[in-house]
């Protein structure tokens, strides 16, 4: 890990996220009653409770909406939740104030647009690998895997690792 | 981008796709109750959404028909619909006919058989990446994208481009 | 195309095919209620119908069977069904007598091995390219696409083209 | 096959599995009604029957519950079932107790974090070729296939080779 991302992933308290493209892989599931259905990784999934046993706050912001999305964001214990959320960078705000954290503190994964004006903000910029041309050029880390296939997770192992923190959580399960 | 395909999509004032193999990735999922859920891409989204803001006509010419796929077209305010169409070339005229355009302004996003006729006939013709071969040889454009990954939303930016449109916009949302 | 499979594809009057690995790319997409869904795929279905309007039959066997299967096989008009087999060798059999054909006459498309005792009998053997070993090993013909993505398309335009059929249709619907 | 991995292969009497990222691709289809959906793999399916066949144990550990799993295993006559288990060690030492088998007799084929406690005690350790790093690096045999694409019936092959059973199985069915 260059020093420099480590740096910023050590100031880190809180991890944002985006949902479609960065929890899952962008697919939206429409039956005639709606987006019925997301698609979210195991994977993440574990890595976003292990940010929970590390303190470290989680969160969402996303334009869009569904009960499965909030049924996966209960099962994971996510509880700050900007959900239909036109304005990301006023929801980003509202974050910062409630949990009194400096941009500096908060890590945002993103994949496109309207992701931009938190990513030029926050603390830790992180595009999912199949995020647009704009988003990759302004993120301080491009994960390796894809959205909803361990983009998430690969966040948080950079984070956990900056932080020292991975090495004897691993020899603690083995 | 080369000046000759530039300037077809300069021209452009609608846009109008496929959807099997173009707005998804060619997946049909079958329930005991039909064709009951079809997944679309959240990129392709936010490009069809952008067209409209900048007064680009959008519409939709398919042989299938769902609720899933309607529900996607009013989330998506995609207006023209010819859906179940048996004869794509005929909706292709009544949609030139109804909004007064010349074929020359109409670019479409085909990517198997009976998308040829329009193909043929349409002032930029695009084929996913995944076409087939009879569609891929006679397009203007083949996007680096597979249908249902982002097809859609890579047209969407090379005619914006074109139209030198993209970079203030990119520069306004930061 | 090698003139010894051209020569065997030329004879071909019916296509059978496999579902999981062959129709779909073998996802078993279960819900509390069984197999609820499965996923075909657009090209697929348009070489399907292809077949049928060149007086090619159809059918499938395998060995498994599903109201969603069912569905889709009715929208493609496939009409020889011999789902829930536990023996396919003499499912085979009992489609050879019905529509009196020799085994030369007629293509099969699998990809694991309970499709072995017909595809070492049948007058061309395609495997698609995600079968197992045993099933390459003994396939006329290994499709490039994967079951679910146009494995069974692939083998349409082969027959089709063999027969010297594929060129003048093309050229109808331009 | 390394002899040393053939070694290993031929003592397991016992094939227990993880589900997400081992026996799907990890994907956790979410609706309102929470985990609804889950997709196995058609291949994995018959190398798990065939376990059967050959008197191998077959078992399932994991962390997650839901009815749409408990179908599959219902089909595929998977009888030890440690679902929704916390702790994954004393699942597999309940597991031993009750087929009174020794760890080097059983195989496990897991990719994350809680599957290494089990992953380090027995026989034949595999991951799914998406296995994490650490998952990985403790395994005897990391497979070709992704989870849910193949992984299963890859290890099952392996250990019928491994005891000389394949070879003639596949002749029987030709």
């Amino acid at each position: 890990m260059k020093e420099e991302l480590a740096k910023k992933a050590r100031m880190i308290e809180a991890v944002l996220f985006d949902v479609d493209g960065v929890m899952t892989d962008g697919k939206i599931y429409c039956s005639e009653r709606g987006e019925t259905l997301k698609a979210f990784n195991a994977a993440d999934g574990l890595g976003i409770k292990l940010l929970s046993d590390f303190n470290v706050l989680t969160g969402v912001i996303s334009g869009r909406n569904s009960p499965a999305l909030r049924y996966r964001l209960a099962e994971l214990n996510v509880k700050h939740l900007y959900l239909g959320a036109v304005d990301k960078l006023s929801a980003f705000e509202q974050f910062l104030e409630q949990v009194k954290l400096t941009p500096k503190q908060v890590a945002f994964i993103g994949d496109d647009l309207p992701d931009l004006p938190i990513l030029t903000r926050c603390g830790l910029a992180v595009s999912a690998s199949n995020g647009c041309n704009e988003v990759r050029s302004r993120a301080d880390y491009i994960t390796d895997r894809q959205g909803g296939d361990g983009s998430i997770r690969e966040v948080v192992e950079l984070i956990l690792k900056s932080k020292g923190l991975w090495e004897d959580y691993i020899k603690g399960i083995c």
